[in-house]
């Protein structure tokens, strides 16, 4: 076998995806005013343009795929635990939140703040992604997630949490444990009732 | 005199940026997707596009100058009365902020979503608004806008009322009421003591 017939590493179909956008994910972290670009993800995984492209129909079907997946794992990162104290599941949840942020900066802000603006599917995915919260949160409480005070309330407070912590990211003067607690209080607040 | 040489109505510079830059809000409100179109905007202005360039260099220069002057009046309508009790303050002042939404929800969602997004100029506008309404509170309530847990305390609160009030606009089900009340009680929790 020669060179050109022999990949580095023979990858099936979802592995190679897989790859692909673990690649843009980390890229985004390093260079998020840069976004994705194509020529160099594909050589960092060892294959063609042509071949990412394959996977990708376009630069920005790559581009939504690596958001899509950096959303997936925040939502995958921050499941609350499925017992305990209502006070301690949402603060176990927090923590695994401002764990996502601190590791993944870039990609974070990119989230909460490039992932908006224009661009629709990109809008989506992180509207979809703040509705799943609040799914989330309104379950946890065994309340209806589309009682519009309820649902209203805990947009607002996915609000503060990320403004909250993009405030706190670009200071670093305040303690993480300030940042959780204004957090929590902010929920307890808006919930009409103390979480636990 | 002919046709030629005689504009619709002779506007000195500053009426002329003015008038330019309100028809660029209104048309934001009007096709918010579409964003300012250059060409009717000079057309309903009885201009040259080649006039409006005299005013704004790029159609960039004219975009960031419309988002501008839209911030600058959200901050206008919304500055809190001089006298009286603060939880009143507050209350007149949420209810301009959702009037302007009402009035101008296109704008208001091209301000707190569209303007972000990777252009850096927008973004700078809309954090700058935002920092500008945390000293406001700050100094309505006596406080320091400069202590960290009180700043990013107030710019969580920011971050909650815009994703409510956008909760709000996309459903309509939920009365303004309940609405300005979920914004006063998040506002209170996170001050640590009622604002009155």
């Amino acid at each position: 076998m020669t060179a050109a017939t022999t990949p580095r590493r023979r990858l099936d179909a979802d592995e190679r995806r897989r790859q692909l956008i673990e690649l843009g994910i980390e890229m985004l972290s390093a260079h998020p005013r840069e976004g994705v670009a194509i020529d160099r993800i594909a050589e960092a995984a060892g294959i063609s343009r042509g071949l990412l492209f394959h996977y990708f129909p376009t630069k920005r079907d790559y581009h939504v795929a690596v958001i899509q997946a950096a959303a997936d794992r925040l939502l995958d990162v921050t499941a609350p635990p499925a017992e305990g104290e209502l006070a301690d599941r949402l603060r176990t949840s927090l923590d695994a939140y401002i764990d996502f942020v601190v590791d993944n900066q870039a990609v974070y802000v990119s989230l909460v703040r490039g992932a908006v603006g224009g661009d629709d599917d990109l809008q989506e995915i992180f509207d979809r992604t703040r509705g799943r919260i609040v799914t989330r949160i309104a379950d946890a409480l065994g309340m209806d997630a589309r009682r519009p005070a309820l649902r209203t309330a805990l947009r607002g407070w996915i609000g503060f949490v990320e403004e909250s912590t993009l405030d706190w990211l670009r200071h670093d003067d305040l303690s993480r444990r300030t940042l959780i607690g204004l957090q929590e209080q902010a929920l307890t607040a808006v919930l009409g009732e103390p979480p636990a």
